[in-house]
């Protein structure tokens, strides 16, 4: 189940930048699920990792490389290789070796990226032997393989790609994403792979990610758990017309703006596929204090089973929402100045049922697939939205049955 | 759906403290939903509430006049009576004073409490009415038709009743709870009447009851969500022939024992009579740091919907529960020094998975309806345990189908 599936986009191609996908059979023999990206030499290249204390192998070696003039990525779905101690270290670098093999280049420059299965050995001859298959499959136009190469348990492929026109000339940004459980990216719980044509040197592009992650992938929930593997990749070719990018410059914030849309249309695809999903919630808290007391509140709301399975049976149960906020940690927090809305619609004000609030007009806008909820707290001028999902039978079933 | 139903012991009647119920009509007219509890004059009495920012107006009443001699509770179900603004007060404040005029006493004596749906008015005049009958019913001897008359979504009573044994002679402790999700107390997301007839000061009371609640209540969780209503009360009579107990004496300690048994008891019993529940999980996190580390630890597996799917699943998914123990926010933490244990079976050492486990002896362990999974995390030598149950269909449909 999915929530509004977005048409798959046309997908720009990204000069400079290199996609071959493959079947290694790592868990099925039905679709690929190996990726390579090669990136030309001249090429930046930023990342964030999960903030998980246990991360996989593959994100412990890609930390390590991505100060080293990366120029590939290689990225498997079907095992995570975490929680794999030193062995999963050792098959990390194995598949990095033999790309770099193939390729003439530096193993210290191959980015590892691995998704599935916890605790499993990475089955590592069947990628190397399926690896050269990828990388003569290398070219600009396969982005909507690689997001197919790269799903779990989504159902659906996630890419966006977006043009910034400048006086200039025009800069390309095409990415993909996946992920649709263990989904609280405190980045990052999925994998995403963005690359744009940009000129713009390491520091500035890692900063200009950091923040598009803070406002997309870290405002996202499906159910609280933060994976061992994930990340979040911005490459930049630098083959556009225009010229480099500099810090404060119109073209770069114009640049960080679709950016910044770009990677919420990623994020939210994800809560769209989020596991067992039918709606799709938007929290948004207003008049907070600060962002951190918004986030934490709006994380609290959409974390809460009983919010998210009210949600699933478009029940307007203001009263879990009330009791989730009354949880969410704030110090002298006065309920009588909160109120909340569901899509337009005022049900508390003052803390307490609004007195024009009908039963009718709450339901026709949770009966919507898409809600939106906000709660003003009444303590300042703060606002932040986070995206979540309902919990379904379907969630439970899924991850039931997603056996070991 | 509960796991391991306790059969409802024998309630040994504590001298000085009566009970009486009624059927109010307040959700349903099947079952008594109001219950009145009467101590004798000399009787000491501690509480602890809520830690919800949105109090329940009972809750705010009864704060405010547990300092006053309590002499009354009055408990009603079907209606928490919470996020009813200023007129939620007064309602509280009319059942009190309807009690007072009946009785004798004053309204500061009572304590109200109430459970149930959040956000609708409190029947003030069914409840007002229904009050004399209730009062008409007192005795020693009503403790399971007080268990009956606190139920909400619980699917069957929960009392238990043991004797503290002196050389001096015998104490009687006897006290029920309800509850069954919204459960995270943090003191408290529940409601627990506990009474004995030990003399006692108020002070050294409340410090029993804190402490008893912190080993309990505080150390079960079915869905993270706290409640707005919740309490518990710790009520003695003074009747036993043992002397004054004092801080410090070996009566006193022998005393907090059996309290602490007594809770622990009842605390568990909620838990096993989670929404939904068909595993009762017990999570011992030792090797910590400290003892706080352990129960953030051990919380953050507890509330993992993935690690609470796994088990209704049956699956001994180690990779969950290591993920979870990952984004617990513990600082520098060594994955490499991690081990899990299901039942008696390691699965995980030095941080991945053990070279003996067999899927056989893991499987074996999770088809029971009671599972111990312990995690050592090899930093130092605190322990606690967290109790806790799976999320099963059960669970999204109670939650869906309970209307607003």
């Amino acid at each position: 189940m999915a929530v509004g599936v977005p048409k798959f986009p046309v997908m720009r191609a990204v000069d400079g930048v290199l996609l071959g996908t493959y079947c290694a059979q790592i868990k099925q023999c039905v679709r690929d699920d190996l990726l390579v990206v090669a990136m030309d030499p001249e090429s930046t290249c930023s990342a964030v990792f999960t903030q998980n204390a246990f991360c996989a192998a593959p994100v412990v070696l890609a930390k390590q490389n991505l100060r080293k003039e990366p120029r590939w990525l290689v990225i498997n779905s079907g095992n995570a290789n975490a929680g794999t101690g030193a062995k999963g270290l050792q098959d990390a670098q194995s598949v990095c070796l033999t790309l770099s093999q193939i390729t003439g280049g530096r193993m210290e420059q191959v980015l590892p990226f691995s998704t599935g299965v916890i605790g499993e050995s990475l089955p590592v001859e069947k990628i190397t032997q399926a690896l050269p298959k990828a990388i003569d499959n290398l070219s600009e136009d396969n982005w909507a393989q690689a997001a197919e190469a790269i799903m779990t348990t989504d159902t659906f492929p996630k890419g966006v790609s977006k043009v910034v026109s400048l006086d200039e000339g025009s800069i390309t940004i095409t990415g993909i994403s996946k992920g649709a459980g263990m989904i609280q990216p405190n980045m990052a719980t999925m994998l995403s792979f963005v690359a744009t044509d940009a000129k713009i040197e390491d520091g500035l592009l890692q900063r200009c990610l950091q923040h598009a992650v803070e406002q997309s992938f870290n405002r996202i929930t499906v159910d609280g758990d933060t994976s061992t593997n994930d990340a979040c990749v911005l490459m930049a070719s630098g083959h556009s017309d225009v010229p480099e990018l500099l810090e404060g410059s119109q073209s770069y914030q114009y640049f960080c703006a679709v950016v910044n849309d770009v990677f919420s249309e990623l994020a939210e695809a994800i809560v769209r596929d989020g596991e067992g999903a039918t709606k799709l919630i938007s929290i948004v808290i207003s008049q907070a204090k600060n962002d951190q007391e918004a986030v934490q509140v709006g994380k609290t709301i959409a974390h809460s089973p009983l919010v998210k399975t009210a949600f699933f049976a478009s029940d307007p149960n203001w009263g879990r929402i009330l009791a989730a906020v009354g949880r969410a940690g704030i110090e002298d927090f006065a309920l009588d100045k909160v109120s909340i809305f569901l899509g337009e619609i005022c049900i508390v004000n003052a803390g307490t049922k609004d007195s024009q609030y009908t039963e009718a007009a709450g339901q026709e806008v949770m009966d919507a697939e898409e809600i939106t909820i906000t709660v003003r707290l009444g303590r300042g001028v703060a606002q932040q939205t986070i995206k979540t999902c309902d919990l379904s039978y379907d969630y439970v079933r899924i991850n039931a049955e997603y056996r070991t």
